[in-house]
């Protein structure tokens, strides 16, 4: 097997690729939003589409409580191969606000190297470069099937906090049996640091109702006699924070494994550009808990986040009114060791607590919480996964992680082997937010990645 | 001239004066919406209608740089009658939200003795009645015009702060020169407690704009490590008083007049039934700056209400999210004798001492600010109205102060007249809220008022 004839194949199917890629991202598979729940049904159908046309034998739509996930399967000839699952997913995030987009979300467009659409990068971009991937390794091999035995599991609700996923995977334990996750919804550290992702943060998200008079009321009537609960609301917001950026809530640290001091000079040792940091933030400054530096906090410290909130007058001009109700989406990343379900009745123990008498709350929590990932830099298939990215990418690997979150620690879990991360997205991505974008040569980068990443699990597992 | 007279009068005509009422009340004239600047004009114009149609020789309306203004002016035959100035406004707040309305704000509807309608009591319904009552009062009495020379000036703006009623003032003193201003856009004490309102508050009100990244970012790839805009803007307003409900602004109370141990004592002296209170105010508990009885808090002592915010991601479920802005309506209620401007400073100020580095904020006041109005218990206007509420409405007449805020300091100063207030409103007609109503009777009883009260201001301020 030639890398050299796998790129070449790459290139020459990339008009192709694209142009599967520019179908899909036109289905506005938005997990969160209820009106786009049979455009999420639609995706799923798309991918298993695609999957049966990419060769895989078994194609199945798996159904859940709210969206469906997809499963593929394509056994390797040899039957004592070892077994990889990759994961991703095919729900996108919402596109609001819609009136910052250059060009239409759901209608992609190539300006240069870079493809502007919702889920570009995250995650539907990172799923099909696995499918050229493999038809490039098996096209220039003259194999007709993979050298692992390949089960493709890709999600509908990862962006709504993978509710159903951990279930999912319990009750399709059987199916899923393998050796190894390759997960391909992250990023590399900079274009020109070739990356691998080792771990990612936990996550549970909820809103915060906070309900005072039963009716907007007059703020001269009653102004200053009655609590208002948009001021209870900011109250208890801004009290999740102290003057040191620490979280408040009652025992939110107990369980925070802290960063060893080789884990903090690994973390040292990147190159590290807070100018081109903060251009990727789009921000004028860092901010956050004392005491630790700018990738520390994304990386290995648990946080809290608003994520929106809403209450009363928010029309044009004034309107003097103290408002019924108030609203909150709040968001906690998490790392290891926090469990999301201690979390979450810290949250609800602080919430009652902290408003006035005659202030009602009530805190829902959406899903069970997702539990943070870490994968130990020695894991065999860690490292074989790195020979890849280096051959693909050049230069030595750096070992990061990543702040973000998915369902990696049920995956890990369930399944009780290691996960890896192949993914080629960027820091300045956008993802999740307005002009979201994938730069294409890491796309065609990546499905290179993904087509010699079979053949070197295969040895290291067998060897193992 | 008998009282009998003129009420019998008002009874024979109140279906066609409510059949006006329900006309005027279907102009939506929101002078907060851009959207209803032409309602706000037909308003103006049907109001100017109805005014000819009652026998005022003079009527005009007055634009202004937003909504306009209507006057009318009838000329006493006795050319040594003192002068009369009635304002009310005709314009109305805003109704969202509007599926809170049991009928449409802008379908009147009268079920038992309440009339339901956005402004049905704020304010058309009390300027409407002098109109009923000056009718009766001639057609009774057999004269062609009134005992006063009646000025009457309802503005377009009084909702959205009466921005260019002083500057109108100013510019038309000539016409508006007077003896006594009679404001009808207050409230009674109770519908059994007859009263006399003789103060408000003052008001300024401005939106907080506050602005971190520039565009939203992933909540898992920055969470933590760039100011949030949205946790700024909750720690901003939570810091808006202390944990005594105090404002904190700088130098806030510094030109506060205290309550007098009399003016405590008549606020003690009314009747006051929290529980009643608290279903009036819809509210489940009381809550103020501590040290001050309720009725304290909402006449004689300023506030601060956060009137709405919002920011971020505000629709169903789950989105990972730091928003890229945060803002709030936010306004103060003040007491004699701050100065609006004064306060508006101690805000800017405030503001941009209270957020992090690398957050970066806005403020808009809206209009000049309304000042405090006190009018003295002992002054004769205010006596001689009084004697007319009595007679209309039976038992002896208690003062009281409204927590809500208009022009009348304006009135007051720039006209250097007292002003007095002829309100028939009650507490809980939800002005300002959904189904907002005007109980029929009271504004029958006001029209008597109003019949009676220009001969008997004619007598005290000719005697004067």
């Amino acid at each position: 097997m030639s890398q050299d004839a796998i790129r070449r194949h790459i290139t020459d199917h990339a008009d192709a690729f694209l142009a599967d890629l520019d179908a899909w991202l036109r289905i506005p598979s938005i997990s969160a939003e209820p009106a786009h729940q049979a455009d999420v049904r639609r995706s799923a159908e798309w991918l298993a589409d695609v999957l049966r046309r990419t060769g895989f034998p078994t194609v199945e739509i798996w159904d859940t409580a709210t969206h469906p996930a997809v499963y593929a399967e394509w056994r390797s000839e040899d039957a004592a191969a070892p077994t990889a699952v990759v994961y991703g997913h095919h729900d996108v995030q919402p596109a609001d606000p819609a009136e910052l987009w250059t060009t239409p979300p759901f209608e992609p467009t190539r300006r240069g190297e870079e493809l502007f659409a919702r889920g570009a990068v995250d995650d539907k971009g990172q799923v099909l470069f696995h499918l050229l991937g493999l038809r490039a390794l098996l096209s220039t091999d003259g194999r007709s099937a993979p050298p692992v035995h390949l089960r493709v599991l890709v999600e509908g609700e990862e962006e709504v906090g993978s509710t159903h996923f951990r279930g999912l995977l319990e009750e399709r334990r059987d199916r899923l049996g393998c050796d190894v996750v390759v997960v391909s919804d992250t990023s590399m550290y900079a274009r020109d640091v070739p990356s691998l992702c080792t771990g990612m943060r936990g996550l549970t998200y909820c809103q915060i109702d906070v309900r005072g008079p039963d009716v907007d009321l007059h703020s001269g009537s009653f102004g200053g006699a009655v609590p208002n609960p948009a001021t209870a609301l900011a109250r208890l917001l801004a009290g999740l924070h102290d003057e040191e950026g620490r979280v408040t809530l009652d025992g939110f640290y107990d369980r925070v494994t802290p960063l060893s001091d080789d884990e903090r000079d690994l973390v040292a040792s990147l190159p590290f550009d807070e100018a081109g940091f903060l251009a990727t933030a789009a921000s004028r400054a860092t901010h956050g808990e004392a005491g630790y530096a700018t990738l520390e906090r994304i990386w290995a410290r648990p946080t809290c986040e608003v994520n929106g909130f809403w209450g009363g007058y928010t029309g044009a001009g004034q309107k003097t009114i103290i408002p019924t109700d108030a609203h909150a989406k709040v968001s906690f990343r998490l790392v290891h060791d926090q469990q999301p379900e201690e979390v979450e009745a810290a949250v609800r123990r602080y919430v009652a607590e902290s408003v006035p008498v005659g202030i009602e709350t009530a805190v829902t929590f959406y899903g069970d919480g997702v539990r943070a990932c870490r994968t130990p830099l020695d894991d065999p298939a860690l490292q074989a996964t790195a020979r890849v990215v280096e051959r693909v990418f050049g230069g030595p690997v750096r070992f990061t992680r990543e702040g973000g979150s998915g369902p990696e620690a049920d995956l890990a879990d369930v399944l009780a082997v290691p996960v890896v991360f192949l993914g080629v997205g960027l820091p300045d991505d956008r993802i999740h937010a307005p002009n979201e974008r994938v730069v294409v040569p890491q796309l065609l980068l990546g499905a290179e990645a993904a087509a010699l990443l079979w053949d070197e699990l295969a040895g290291t597992l067998r060897r193992a």
